[in-house]
């Protein structure tokens, strides 16, 4: 295998509801095992048995909007009155240990981080098929009509931002869908600005 | 597996003589036998048995001239007195059909191929080690000791140059490297600007 490369990439897998993030996550995870997380900040109270930086970074209201006016996240959302977030100090502290790094979030997210880290690997996961994407979304059970409407309306729009992410995935099936994202990690891994202490070394001991 | 690819990559393989393109290529192909061949033009005699537009295409000096003069090369060189050439409008040809080219070529060829189609995939081969490397060019003995110097003086700069391709791939093992290359092709081909097709035929049935 190559020499530890120079700087960890952040994979960004994201895509419409329904596509299977976070099923193709899961399998990923179990293949690769060194893919760090990303805790998440967040405003909504600790549950019985979660510590404070384990499963996530909890932050009051005020220190939340502190973090946001400061440009301290490199993606947060408003979920139902909570507020959640990546935190971009921890994530680039992980990349400059050479660690990869794997955030599954929404389409709204990735596209904060498009922004704010646009060296970032953006994966956009498609359904086989739109009628499949409508077969998953609506077979939640735990969703009211009205969400279900709503994600409906916006799957068009999701799948015209996904024109601007860097690799496209066909969750047909999982298995192979998580073929092709230990491809891109192989090869993105391979990249030369990844791997310029490879040609400084060998230039060094020329 | 994806649907075919709106437009076929330009796979070109480089590195220092003595890194071993030769050898990986071969590889390769055996293992992607989709792989397709770019004919050459060049300037000198057929052999017995060789065929116009099989093994070359033969051109006349003055008709190779011609078509540099015109842009028709994406890269060419005068090797002890002869032309050889890549055609550029081969080469596109077979990318607009979809297909996957692979060019072997030496570092001063890829230069020319970067200018004159950035879009293709410049995978820089690095040997294991220098110490490797020049061994390898000194065990040649098909080369003068003069043709042997000239390479050692080269491999600094060849190296240097290597900065400016896509990826790295150190040959240390065959069949490691090409699986890395194999990753690369893999990932290549789920960028997104090589599967618009995959997305407006979603949208269209939405």
């Amino acid at each position: 295998m190559q020499t530890k490369i120079d700087r960890g990439i952040l994979l960004v897998i994201s895509g419409s509801s329904g596509t299977g993030k976070g099923t193709v996550c899961n399998s990923l995870r179990k293949r690769r095992p060194d893919l760090e997380y990303s805790i998440s900040a967040t405003t909504r109270s600790p549950r019985a048995g979660e510590t404070d930086g384990v499963e996530y970074f909890f932050l009051t209201r005020d220190e939340f909007k502190r973090k946001i006016e400061a440009g301290d996240f490199l993606e947060y959302a408003d979920n139902y009155g909570n507020f959640y977030g990546t935190p971009r100090d921890k994530v680039l502290e992980l990349l400059n240990l050479g660690k990869t790094i794997l955030l599954e979030i929404d389409v709204q997210g990735a596209h904060q981080v498009q922004k704010n880290y646009p060296d970032g690997v953006f994966i956009f996961l498609l359904p086989p098929s739109i009628e499949e994407l409508k077969r998953r979304i609506i077979g939640r059970n735990s969703e009211t009509e009205e969400s279900i409407q709503k994600r409906l309306s916006i799957v068009n729009d999701e799948l015209e931002s996904g024109k601007s992410y860097n690799y496209v995935v066909v969750n047909d099936e999982v298995e192979r869908a998580v073929d092709e994202i230990c491809a891109i990690l192989d090869a993105e891994s391979l990249k030369v600005g990844r791997n310029l202490n490879l040609f400084d070394e060998l230039v060094k001991n020329s």
